[in-house]
């Protein structure tokens, strides 16, 4: 009999479905704008259409398809399938997995979108010939997934590998969960771009002034990872910083886990070039020496596919450890 | 057929031999001095010797020991049965599964001392209910042991659990691993004692001098605790700084692994009257809340004991699972 999952990403601004084979080889992919501000029945009613889509491009029969997977924003609760909060979609407290079983009439799997990309980082990325490995994404926040024994490690309610929120330096600045000194509130994007436009009312000597003023006031992590390449001294203090900030949370890691490889995604980490160096001097100073050996540190290989390639992961579950 | 277990906690000073039956019921149990300044042989002697004293106190023979599980300082390789360094013990690369085997002629497993604890407490102890928890040990050091489904997780050589290392503030005091602002370096034992000794240098009025010049100029965190239940204010901010930083740790692992227990214990929660209440404010703080709402913060339960019944549960191993 033929097999085929579905698999959803389901992001802040966009829905990206896609049908996977047995393989987990994608057949067909389809994109819409996700349009949360409409409420979950529109979303919904998204998701089905981009199903849709996504059969009649590749041919593949409603009947064979055995499961569906959706990576979303959370906290989430899987076993009662409520995303319970995503603010990325002004949403709390909505049943997608019963809204969408009622709609596509295929039995749906939820997961949180970082664990998601980490067991397709697992099963299809940088990690396929590892068991057990930590997913870091970087971007606007810093959230992760903790995969051990081939498995996404969920804790007691779905709410592990918040590592963003590890607190190290309790005297930095607040991050948006309210704490002081969270590794999100001192090495994401976001992050970057505060200690960038600090700079820049400090009236510093610095490119990024000019870059601010030609860009309508506005400033991201392109533009400072610009400067920084050009040479600008002060955004390569502030790539240096973060760096240095992301090693010391990784070094913890790597301490409490020791783990076989660490994968690093996110849009950050397009500025890898910049950010990898200082990163990698603080992780080996202070991890454990043969808990430094022993890691791998790479890059995530699946880009803005990981969300989706996960959510095929989760539909194919227990058939990917066959 | 008869099947019993022998447990060997093997500290820096002492050696406690326990036999159990397949249970884990312990039937007798003997202590001895390490002597480990004599060289690993003198401490193979000494075990050996607490072996032949449980075997006869019990009236098991030999040849019904399945097993026998040692619990040791660290770091440690399970696989290949070395102690890799143990600063207690003056050792480094001891092959100790082998010299032990060919002297007790019954097969060895090793566990590094933190996990054993742990285990323990899950089988045991604290845990009996749970199939997932944090055991952390803050005593002069802070160390850890993570089960996962009833298991140890190890990392992936063994070096997993480091939790006392994990950097929570850059600009802490330097830890005697080198790092600066380990939890280690501003929650244990140690740095409780440091805080103490900096108040008596800096001539703080408080109970501490005193305290100090009638013991001879030693302070330990007996007479701190002793000094704070008296009302002392300078002893009660040190256990309230500690506790704040303690809690700080608890809340990153609550973050990280949201789990279902964590169980405290080592020398340092003797003072649980003192210590628990400022960890538990900066734990409830900083945790994500329903991460915070779902972990069971409880001390250990099975005190000195705890390496050696982990030892057993570890020379029990896949029997404890039926």
């Amino acid at each position: 009999m033929a097999e085929f999952f579905l698999g959803v990403d389901l992001g802040g601004t966009k829905i990206l479905t896609v049908v996977a084979d047995h393989n987990g080889i994608i057949l067909a992919s389809e994109k819409r704008p996700t349009e949360a501000e409409q409420g979950p029945e529109k979303v919904i009613d998204n998701i089905y259409a981009t199903v849709l889509d996504v059969l009649e491009k590749s041919s593949v029969r409603p009947r064979d398809i055995i499961k569906m997977g959706v990576g979303s924003p959370g906290p989430i609760g899987i076993s009662e399938g409520m995303i319970y909060m995503a603010p990325n979609l002004y949403w709390e407290n909505v049943p997608i997995v019963k809204l969408l079983e009622e709609k596509v009439k295929i039995p749906v799997i939820l997961e949180n979108d970082a664990n998601a990309a980490a067991l397709a980082e697992k099963w299809f990325g940088a990690g396929k010939d590892v068991d057990n490995l930590l997913y870091i994404t970087v971007s606007t926040g810093i959230g992760g997934g903790i995969i051990i024994n081939k498995k996404i490690y969920h804790g007691v309610n779905d709410g592990a590998g918040e590592v963003g929120h590890m607190i190290i330096d309790p005297a930095g600045p607040r991050c948006g969960c309210g704490n002081p000194g969270c590794l999100e509130a001192i090495a994401s994007g976001t992050a970057i771009n505060r200690m960038a436009g600090e700079a820049i009312r400090q009236d510093k000597d610095t490119l990024l002034k000019e870059l601010f003023i030609n860009n309508q006031e506005k400033i991201d992590g392109m533009m400072i990872a610009d400067a920084a390449r050009r040479g600008d001294q002060i955004a390569l203090q502030i790539w240096h910083k973060a760096g240095r900030y992301l090693g010391i949370g990784l070094a913890n890691l790597i301490n409490i886990f020791n783990p076989e490889m660490i994968v690093l995604g996110g849009g950050v980490m397009n500025a890898a070039d910049l950010i990898f160096r200082p990163m990698e001097e603080s992780l080996k100073e202070y991890s454990f020496e043969s808990n430094y050996k022993s890691v791998r540190i790479c890059q995530a290989l699946l880009g803005e596919e990981a969300g989706v390639r996960g959510a095929i992961a989760v539909a194919m579950g227990e058939r990917l450890l066959r």
